[in-house]
């Protein structure tokens, strides 16, 4: 069975923990969200996929669900010492590593998609994990910051860095826009329209629908071969009992102008895209109304609390596609 | 007083220790040596300069002499386990943050004197410290590689970086020649030839005569400036009973035909560049020949044992320029 899967960062990387368990001898591809790319110290960093990368590979942490365990921050300390920051991102000295030899490798001319795969030679996560486009995409937040008594003055208007809104604010001033910065003219790297194309089955774990999946499918071309693609497009809501799972995902949410309940992000991928989708069983009172939008809906646990419980829910996603699929 | 010291790494380092000691009210200029500058992992290395700003700023390893006291090697170990060398070169978790700090300034387009100069904003040395350019100069040696087995086959002859000569081969072949890569299109880094013009004093630490001073003088401009500046030249001998004090310098010195004693490194760098030689007690018996040179030379003790000894190294040097001014 091939099957494709669109991830960010945590939450795509539990799941994808869960559904290896739950299909070991699946071939999965995973088309992994670029646009929280950020460059840091002159490096390049990739948090989605590395957390991907990481989690799959048995290096993450997993107590906070990024970076690695056993990590230490005397490199950090030592650049805050020389007044470089920023001081907001928790980059290890064990992680440093891997922006260092992605960045490196980039320099020497090598596209992201391949310098993932070296990468992944490493630390062998068991998927093929395939950034969604070679190109730069940055996903910027337009937010009002607050009075800081500064020479900007109140209210002022910016578009920041979706690292900056999500990993120094917080997510705590509303978002009024999110933009992916250049996936107007991205690419899909190589790969990905051909595993979505050979694909049996294509899911959307419980990512943050904005600023995850929601940027991979704003790569021109990859929407539409998903579409096209003639198998069944599940997807796992990250909102349970009308509140995310984990993160902020309701902040962004409010930017797109979609209500932070389950059914109405399945209303937002739509059935042109979309043709089932889980809820959590808190959740059931809704699935009329998703399947009333056109996707077939099910109400199932969607706790990730551990790999069982994410294998469980990879199997309730399969399960479903096999009922599309028999429609 | 305003002196010029022209240093490499350890020796120099260790002696300036003993200048500002000396001398606490001095105005030091370090012209420091770059051409042991190496890229390593996309990321600028200056050997020289750190130990030199290590050493004064009070962050150095003392026992090793170079990198940084309280290290730890995490960042290098996973790169190794990426696959990603050279493992030879010793890169500590703290000292990286000095290297990505370099390197992504240098990006943003400030030249390596500029760089320098921020670097010591943090460290403090308590001497100007210029890089002898601003421009890339790289010291090769020419060496034949030993038999290896290897499809090259027996006796290649080969140009290595002088980290990989000096480094990863332990200076264990002889060196057949030393170029500065890069040096004859150098131009000396803003503040070199005006710090030499404004000199009272010029020192020549007991540093390489060949990589280190030698590197340094190879930098159009600055080997003219120093003989033209009018003032006391004085040298401090690295070779110390026919062996250097620490360190391969015997193989370099090989390399450009001059033989591993004190007097010889002197008439190397000629009278019509030093004025002053000062040679260890144990060597007391070549005074008389450094002097026929037209060199002025006094045997002192120079082992640097520690740093009231480099103090007393110091206050010899500057003993000898005073003499050397009386004439």
């Amino acid at each position: 069975m091939r099957i494709v899967v669109l991830a960010g960062g945590i939450g795509g990387a539990r799941f994808l923990r869960g559904l290896k368990r739950a299909v070991p001898d699946a071939d999965i591809t995973v088309i992994g969200n670029t646009g929280d790319d950020i460059h840091l110290f002159g490096l390049k960093v990739c948090p989605d996929l590395d957390t991907v990368m990481y989690t799959l590979g048995g290096g993450i942490n997993e107590e906070q669900g990024w970076g690695l365990t056993d990590e230490t921050f005397r490199l950090k300390e030592e650049l805050a010492a020389y007044g470089v920051g920023p001081e907001w991102f928790g980059l290890g000295d064990r992680d440093f590593a891997t922006h260092i030899v992605r960045t490196q490798m980039l320099g020497a001319g090598y596209p992201l998609s391949a310098v993932t795969e070296a990468l992944c030679d490493r630390w062998k996560p068991g998927v093929r994990l395939i950034p969604m486009t070679d190109d730069r995409v940055e996903t910027h937040v337009a937010v009002t910051l607050p009075d800081s008594g500064s020479a900007a003055g109140p209210g002022e208007r910016r578009a920041i860095h979706f690292q900056e809104y999500w990993v120094r604010l917080r997510a705590s001033v509303p978002a009024e826009a999110v933009v992916p910065v250049g996936a107007e003219q991205a690419k899909p790297a190589p790969g990905v329209l051909e595993a979505i194309a050979e694909a049996d089955v294509i899911l959307f774990p419980p990512s943050n629908p904005v600023v995850s999946v929601g940027t991979i499918l704003a790569v021109p071309g990859i929407r539409e071969a998903i579409a096209d693609a003639g198998v069944p497009v599940i997807g796992l809501s990250p909102i349970v009992g009308d509140a995310p799972v984990r993160g902020m995902a309701d902040k962004v949410l409010a930017a797109v102008g979609v209500e932070s309940t389950a059914p109405a992000v399945a209303e937002h991928y739509g059935s042109g895209l979309l043709d089932g989708w889980l809820v959590d069983t808190v959740d059931a009172g809704c699935v009329e109304r998703v399947e009333a939008a056109g996707i077939r809906c099910r109400a199932v646990p969607l706790m990730m609390t551990d790999v069982d419980a994410a294998a469980r829910m990879a199997r309730e996603a399969l399960t479903l596609a096999e009922e599309v699929r028999a429609v």
